[in-house]
């Protein structure tokens, strides 16, 4: 443990190497990081988390880098954790955006990261807070999740941000409609980029007519942005902060973060128990309950019962 | 048990309402539906399930609605899941649509179930396949789950499906931007839906080259559609056909089959675990952890691991 608590004292004082190695072991699903990540965890909980989270091509992507600059002007720290495939943070990006952001990461007040999206079970539900402690532990005063709203990602980001923030753009009503499947409720403050296209303001209003029907005090703003310009972010910003001084005046970001936390629990209950259960089955005895799923002789509510009455037999002295 | 027991025959006789029945218990989590999915399960497997997922505004709802006539013309029955909150099956219809549907809805051998995409964990994924093997048992040859491309319930439909087709239109390139961010490796069969549109055969080259690039045996056909006015629907149920028969040939389908229900057994087990978990832990104890992760004294690896310990001690003769 030597190692890994100097690792710990590094991450500490702020080395983004030591963060980088932290996250890498994350994305490892390495249980050598477990300790770490208790030992950091009594000093977490200062960063502020901001989710940012749409469909592709709304320009999340410039959208965040412009927030960043903002924040740094602000004399914020900023660490960016990007969990969109086709971000340029992640590597699907054309070469423009590669030098701009090469700019923005010779910042020494920004540390940005990748993380693989894994196809494991809850790989990127466990491993998403996991990270962003990493970058709270360091001591960056504010940690942007940006994920793609397609696939798992953007609920990962909304059970680890204190604050989501849904980016789409005007057009062709696509983006109003993605909102309205299931991604309207996550949504702190919301944003209409590329506002010099048609129709920004149609969408603006139709944004703000559906929170209307959601009675939520305050109602979450619905702004106006031109990243590529650098138009409104700075006032997008603003609401963000006014959003997360709200929420911590009123108790609720307290709240928040820990319903997110026992929901980690509850996940980690999950894992830990089919991380144990499997590692007590004989392989001929998860053989034989496989031969029953496929034979249809057991359903697989049946088959995780006898697994987890299998398993305890053999292990009670392990777990009690 | 005799309840559930005649319920389990009305179903296996075909009857909708005792479907119905069991699929409200399946959303509600009510645990009074185990026994009986687990008496059903050695009568399911004969259907075929085909999961249709793509952006919102793609036109999936119409192009199911093809698929099921083009099927009913080949003398199939067929089930329609719908977990896509803007489809016209669960509610977010115009006028037109809802008159379209009910002349579907009056032929005795489709029947159309929509199901809540409800928040709590693992809702959805606990929920789809539990529902497909009640409309798979009451003796329907085919059974299409619709979802809508955001948030948690693609994967759901790509864990539960024999095929998944992925629906897209041609525009503004977001289509496919969408499929990029994690999309395309899903898909068994691709559709370009709203074919009329400028675009298409580009949005059709595009997703071509995209799939090239995966060097998957056989490549996924990518079709042409206009649902609206029934072009290309019944070719699109002939590369359906094509590829399922193709799985069962060559063994893959079953392969599939098996892996979803590892999976599903996996998922049960952290289910069961969570539930048992809760149930065994005293109120005082469940405060108690909780005020260590809300004081950060204790992170979510470390409470999980106390939290199945204590319950383990209190239910040592419940578990094994």
């Amino acid at each position: 443990m030597t190692g890994g608590s100097s690792l710990v004292r590094q991450l500490l004082a702020g080395q983004q190497r030591a963060a980088a190695r932290m996250i890498t072991l994350i994305e490892d699903g390495d249980p050598a990081v477990d300790p770490l990540l208790a030992e950091i965890f009594p000093r977490t909980g200062r960063a502020v988390v901001v989710g940012v989270t749409g469909p592709p091509g709304a320009g999340k992507s410039t959208l965040v880098e412009g927030m960043v600059r903002s924040w740094r002007q602000r004399g914020r720290t900023v660490g960016v954790l990007a969990v969109d495939p086709s971000s340029p943070f992640t590597g699907g990006a054309v070469l423009g955006d590669r030098i701009r952001m090469a700019s923005l990461t010779r910042d020494p007040g920004v540390y940005v990261r990748s993380m693989a999206s894994r196809a494991h079970l809850g790989g990127l539900a466990e491993a998403t807070p996991a990270a962003v402690r990493v970058l709270d532990a360091m001591g960056l005063d504010v940690v942007v999740i940006e994920t793609v709203g397609v696939g798992q990602n953007e609920v990962a980001v909304a059970h680890s941000a204190d604050c989501t923030v849904l980016v789409t753009m005007p057009g062709t009503g696509d983006g109003i409609q993605a909102m309205k499947a299931g991604l309207l409720e996550i949504g702190d403050v919301f944003i209409v980029n590329k506002a010099d296209r048609d129709g920004s303001l149609r969408t603006q209003r139709e944004l703000n007519a559906m929170l209307r029907l959601q009675e939520r005090t305050p109602r979450p703003a619905v702004l106006l942005t031109k990243a590529d310009v650098g138009e409104g972010v700075d006032h997008a910003v603003e609401e963000i902060e006014k959003f997360l001084a709200d929420r911590r005046d009123t108790g609720r970001l307290e709240e928040r973060r820990l319903r997110h936390l026992q929901r980690e629990v509850l996940e980690q209950i999950g894992a830990q128990v089919r991380r144990q259960t499997m590692a007590a089955l004989d392989t001929a005895i998860i053989a034989e309950l496989s031969d029953a799923l496929r034979e249809r002789r057991m359903d697989p509510v049946t088959v995780a019962a006898r697994a987890l009455a299998l398993a305890a037999t053999q292990q009670v002295g392990k777990v009690t």
